[in-house]
């Protein structure tokens, strides 16, 4: 390889350009190449970018370009600190794949003017990097996250090298200090590779970081005792820095290529030790030296743009024009506004541009899943309520047959929680991934294993963002309690869903599917930390248009919501669903009718002949058990009260169609919940969304809702539909109590069963606490026939 | 020191009754010492709990106890695997801490039966650390943070050792991972110390760690480089891991000494290698060593209980019987049931047992805050909405003066944002705390500094709380949008909380309180990523009786509300604020009547005389504003409509009080709103709370919600509100419609009305794309009498 760095000055003039056009899109616009001397009018009123990063950004896209044109290999660039935006997007326009896919934004001055002025403006381009940008996958706003996404891309995509810019403050956070260990999981022999180039100038927002104050040979310690071979690049000198970086490339492309080689000839013997680059470059880095007596290059205090009040300040006005001057822009764009033909020159060409990588359109390349026929998995249901499976388990025999089908563009990722959610099926197919140290009694543990397993929910969530945006196909497993540990990259990840849908050339990508098992109806056994409903509140905010909700009431329905879920595109699909053995409600005609539908008056369960006197909703698994349980004690001890039982799986119909697609119309609603019957509904999660939910359908006030209300324990599953008073003996009495105002008659009937379903709570609180137990008619009890029993 | 390690042997049997009894919990409901032959009517119909770390925690537990024993120091126990409780629970019981805050489990065969007996059962103690629990401040169920919680225990605490267990599949998540760089700021002259013990048992759910297969020396160079000083114990040899255990915590506890002694002498010259160690012992150490031809002990698989269904299979009946025999209890404990007097002689005695420690019951060593008087800091206030300040600065001098008057019982926890959120005044007293190389030219960098600024939420939130429970006090400062990362955090401690506060023995701690600033509805600046309300929706479906939530309007209120919070025990307070120079509504005395009634009809901004046609009611800062702005107006262009405007400061307000102990009674919800009148709500964050929270007032149907709609970018802040169609003129719009069905006589005007509103949005829209700005109208605009003007 050739390792020459003469023409090292040719590389520092294309960063020049770059650095030129990041600091220009803060201020300028008019006027974008200085053409004319500098004036209050040619600035923007309100000054707005980030500029600490963007030096050295610019400093590694110009020398990764250079490296690409040497090698033609396929690069995509993940950038850490999005902030630092202008830099990027300067990149892609002196490439040339800005104006492709935006050809208003042309190559001249008059896009150029376009350039620096939409950036941050109203109706122009945010100040972070999005889905707008050509070339990411990866935004950057909320920090932590590169790594992963880095990570993510590479997996099963041999061919690629994702090189990721790691920012010194993000790698202060949780996600980023635990995605380093990710190389445990990245298999030369299938996976492409990700090059860290960890960007340490020494500035956050306000105040140096801890790596920054770290020795050299303590950060070396620190990435060997990872498992990377840290190279470092530090200084301040343009020229002696590029020829470095320009060495560190090619030296880190050699030892990538020859890993990945050298797993071929030989096989995987042990965890490669992959290269990595250590940037110590100054913040702020050929900006304004000092500003009114204050030194501004080399501190935190470039992190943001400097001189915000150019406009009003004439002094600052003069710094910033030298300032931007010293980039000599006369002599790096031609009379047209043009970059120069030789600059031009050093950019790789077509897809190899990083801003042209298809992989940052994951889109296109996705490959739809070759699916099993999920109806094969399907238990038999004769009679509703009287045979038993185990929803997860039995969805893990079809998930299982998806890894077969899908050898190499679908993978799990999961906290360790695989077996424990009874997916354990895969492992008939497949294995955990693991590169790392194998011994012959592990179970399932081997580098071509498409369970990716660690102990971090963030990673999970991460990597399988990264695979996504990269197209391909996931699934994200966990408990539903420790799901919140996601709250905020699921909120991320909708927003940047939410204008990629918006964004013409963006093709559509594989949703991102949730699984949540060992829900908080289920989490007896390991009690209160382990029992939060809360991760659909965080989705349930989102824009209708990127997420569903499903709560499947037994195995064939989630077999047939899975289906469905694993063919969308572009959503985030939440499904929560049963580990433990449960009972069966609908075979598998049933069920695809009843998710096709949304939601349905479960007739066998009701004896109202279309006139209830009270409405039994639910959705959630244990509160349709709860609810049919209910229905059944009440159609055999007050058969006089006519009782309809609603289930709901996928939640969002319940919403009026004007606040999410799925919302079913008003005729359906009232057809399932009637105009002005009292309706219990029973949910699985906090009561409170229920109400939201229905705001805008008729005489919301009749709905009442009962769920988690922040009651458990290590106890029976019996004992916590008890204490969050959702249990069949809670329903009934409230059912009484809420239908006897429409049905007066019955009432001392009516409470004298209060009476006997309160002496029945007593009698199960006596019983668990003596036996340790939950009561043989709970335990044991299944739906007949109410009336003849 | 003596490092006499002879009478290891009396060590090890004490462990052998710490294992026999951490297993015992598991399974047995009678016959606790096995004084006859087991049975399985003596074993739980569920049998539940955590095995694998179980037999290292008492080694450490064991150690511990001989090391205090020794040098009388103060330590606090925390254990990163809360998960197996039932060995810290064993430990505590042998101690007699036990038996001191639960007399009825008392040191006999009837105490011990008991003991076993309730551990995961119905009514009994929980299978993970909790509030119950006797000298903890961590529960380790949601995984991943236990480090952050020593250090925020150990800051400015000097007498304290803070000995903090780190389970290896802990170590995997990312907020642990973050964690280990929590010595850049522990300062040996004012804070106590910590000692990691990361016990690498090479298991966690269902699988090897990845640290478990590190090379030994590969996990040196990570802490080295991290800036450790890790001692290795290794090994299945229970004398030798005892004797080697014991060395190696002698020599961590004297450079521990050392090092504070150093600083003490020489003043701190640069951060302080600590000590740490690493203890690798197999997972289900002296459990049961193969069950069916499987091997358990030294495998993921001894993770829980093993040996389940010993109920039902006699032959696992046996081989428990003859694991739980083989520690011999017999010898254990004496005819009574009670430990041995000469193991009993090992424990520490009083306060010193980590049981017992004074550190774990937080509220015990509590000492209120001096405030200063927050009237003091008050803005002058002479008509409403007329004169502009910045909430947050103004906050800052306030908060200032509260950490000059403690100076060692406060502290602010902030991703890097303090100055960002404008809390800049501060620094006048103190500066941001770090450990590591300071230069010159830093800005408000110390040792000594109270401002804890660390690029992770997570960790700002662990320390936070360490620091709380062990009975100080505290504030988080984050971005809005970021506190989501918190979600989960925030859940966990909720639970804790409502635990805590439910044992007689918990003595009140100070509440957990946040500021948010650089809200939703101002990060206008940096674009949708940072435009996120979710944290209140997390937690507002918190017990009642722990969460309080606090949108203040403006300056004088703000300076009411945080006085409040920092007075206030037990809680979350989440209190959101603006940063950005803004208008004031109420001078001092308005505000602190407001604040105390939680809510009220501002009558300045109204003309509705008692009797409003609607009512525009709003709750936080940037709502608030447009609210009034409407009702001007309508005020001004449509004087004939009765406009109400009605502010909520103290969210909880609006609840039913059967739902939240603040929900305000029916008569003063109908003063403020009416009984039938719509009402148009602008509330700060998303809408569909507003519906949650109302379910049970009077009418829900009218009221109408406006909040965030997820529409945002980089853009003016004007434009933000456009884009979710809140602002002034979208209010009023709305406003006028919903009021016309029950004004029809004002139709013609009304709609004309309409379309000059809507006009107006279009000409701001057509403003800010061509000025890049916000139309002077709007920036300008103060309050003033409407129909004068
Ligand atoms: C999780 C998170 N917390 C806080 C912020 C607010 N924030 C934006 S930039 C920044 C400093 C970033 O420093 P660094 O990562 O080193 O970026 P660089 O120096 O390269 O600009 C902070 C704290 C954020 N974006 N994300
Ligand atoms: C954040 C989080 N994710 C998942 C879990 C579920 N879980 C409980 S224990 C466990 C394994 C723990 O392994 P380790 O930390 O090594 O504990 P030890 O081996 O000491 O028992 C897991 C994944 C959890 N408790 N917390
Ligand atoms: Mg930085
Ligand atoms: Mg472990």
């Amino acid at each position: 390889m050739n390792t020459d760095t003469e023409n090292i000055d040719l590389y520092v003039e294309y960063w020049n350009a770059a650095n030129y056009l990041a600091a220009a899109q803060f201020y300028l616009k008019e006027n974008p190449l200085l053409r004319v001397p500098l004036k209050p009018e040619h600035l923007k009123p309100r000054i707005r970018g980030h500029w600490g990063s963007a030096p050295g950004l610019n400093l590694i896209y110009v020398q990764l370009n250079r490296l690409i044109q040497k090698t033609k290999a396929q690069f995509l660039f993940i950038t850490g600190p999005g902030h630092c935006s202008s830099a990027i997007l300067a990149n892609l326009y002196l490439e040339g794949t800005y104006t492709e896919f935006y050809p208003e934004v042309s190559q001249d001055i008059d896009g150029l003017t376009l350039f620096c002025r939409q950036f941050s403006s109203p109706g122009g381009v945010p100040s972070h990097l999005s889905a707008m940008t050509p070339g990411s996958i990866h935004e950057g706003g909320e920090l932590g996250y590169s790594l992963l996404h880095a990570f993510g891309a590479a997996f099963d995509h041999p061919q690629l090298i994702v090189a990721a810019v790691v920012s010194d403050g993000e790698a202060e956070t949780g996600p980023l200090a635990a995605s380093w260990q990710s190389i445990n999981f990245l298999n030369p022999l299938r996976d492409g590779a990700v090059l860290p180039i960890f960007h340490v100038n020494d500035g956050k927002l306000s105040g140096p970081t801890i790596f920054g104050r770290m020795e050299d040979k303590d950060i070396a310690m620190f990435f060997s005792g990872l498992g990377y071979d840290p190279l470092f690049v530090c200084g301040d000198d343009p020229q002696k820095v590029h020829a470095d970086l320009f060495k560190a490339l090619d030296q880190s492309y050699l030892a990538i290529r020859q890993i990945q080689a050298e797993a071929k000839e030989k096989g995987l013997k042990a965890k490669p030790k992959w290269p990595m680059i250590v940037l110590r470059t100054p913040d702020g880095w050929t900006g304004p030296k000092e500003v009114d007596g204050v030194r501004i290059e080399g501190t935190y205090r470039s992190h943001r743009s400097p001189l915000m009040d150019a406009r009003e300040n004439p002094d600052h006005l003069k710094i910033l024009e030298s300032w931007l001057k010293s980039y000599r822009p006369e002599k790096l764009f031609d009379e047209k506004g043009k970059l120069r033909e030789d600059l031009l020159a050093l950019a790789p060409k077509g897809h190899l541009r990083m801003g042209a990588s298809p992989y940052a359109n994951g889109g296109s390349l996705l490959v739809d899943l070759a699916l099993p026929d999920f109806t094969e998995y399907r238990v038999p249901v004769k009679q509703p309520g009287t045979s038993v499976s185990e929803p997860t388990h039995v969805l893990g025999k079809y998930i299982r047959d998806v890894i077969r089908r899908n050898p190499k563009n679908f993978r799990i990722f999961c906290p360790d929680e695989t077996d424990s959610n009874r997916l354990s099926a895969v492992f008939e197919v497949t294995s955990r991934c693991f590169v790392s140290k194998i011994f012959p009694d592990d179970d399932y543990l081997s580098p071509d294993g498409r369970v990716m397993e660690i102990l971090s929910e963030h990673c999970c969530q991460g990597w399988l963002e990264g695979y996504l945006f990269s197209g391909r196909h996931g699934l994200l497993v966990s408990y539903e309690a420790f799901a919140m540990i996601l709250d905020s990259m699921a909120s991320q990840h909708a927003k940047w869903l939410k204008l990629y849908r918006e964004i013409p050339w963006r093709k559509p990508v594989a949703s991102l599917n949730y699984l949540l098992s060992s829900h908080v109806w289920r989490q007896e056994y390991d009690g209160y930390t382990h029992q939060g409903p809360g991760f659909i509140d965080t989705l349930i905010n989102k824009k209708g248009n990127v997420i569903r909700i499903y709560l499947p009431a037994d195995t064939n329905t989630l077999l047939a919501v899975m289906d469905h879920c694993l063919r969308s595109r572009n959503y985030i699909n939440l499904v929560i669903a049963e580990k433990q053995p449960s009972l069966d409600w609908l075979d598998m005609d049933e069920a695809r009718a009843h998710c096709a539908r949304g939601a349905s008056t479960w007739l066998w369960a009701s004896n109202d002949n279309g006139k209830p006197d009270i409405v039994l909703g639910c959705a959630g698994d244990v509160p349709t058990l709860e609810t049919v349980a209910a229905s059944w004690l009440l159609q055999k001890y007050f058969p006089e009260l006519k009782v309809r039982v609603v289930n709901v799986v996928d939640l969002m119909i319940l919403s009026p169609p004007a606040y999410h697609p799925h919302g079913i119309d008003e005729q359906n609603f009232i057809n399932l919940f009637t105009t002005s019957q009292p309706v219990l509904f029973a949910f699985h999660g906090y009561p409170r969304m229920i109400h939201d939910l229905i705001h805008g359908r008729p005489n919301p006030a009749r709905f009442h809702v009962r769920g988690y209300q922040e009651e458990g324990t290590t106890t029976t599953s019996f004992d916590m539909v008890v204490l969050n008073k959702i249990s069949r003996y809670n329903l009934a009495i409230d059912a009484i109590k809420y239908a006897l105002k429409s049905v007066p008659h019955l009432r001392t009937k009516g409470e004298e069963l209060i009476g006997f379903f309160e002496r029945k709570i007593v009698e199960h609180s006596t019983f668990v606490r003596t036996h340790l137990d939950d009561m043989p008619e709970i335990k044991n009890w299944t739906w007949s026939n109410p009336i003849t029993s």
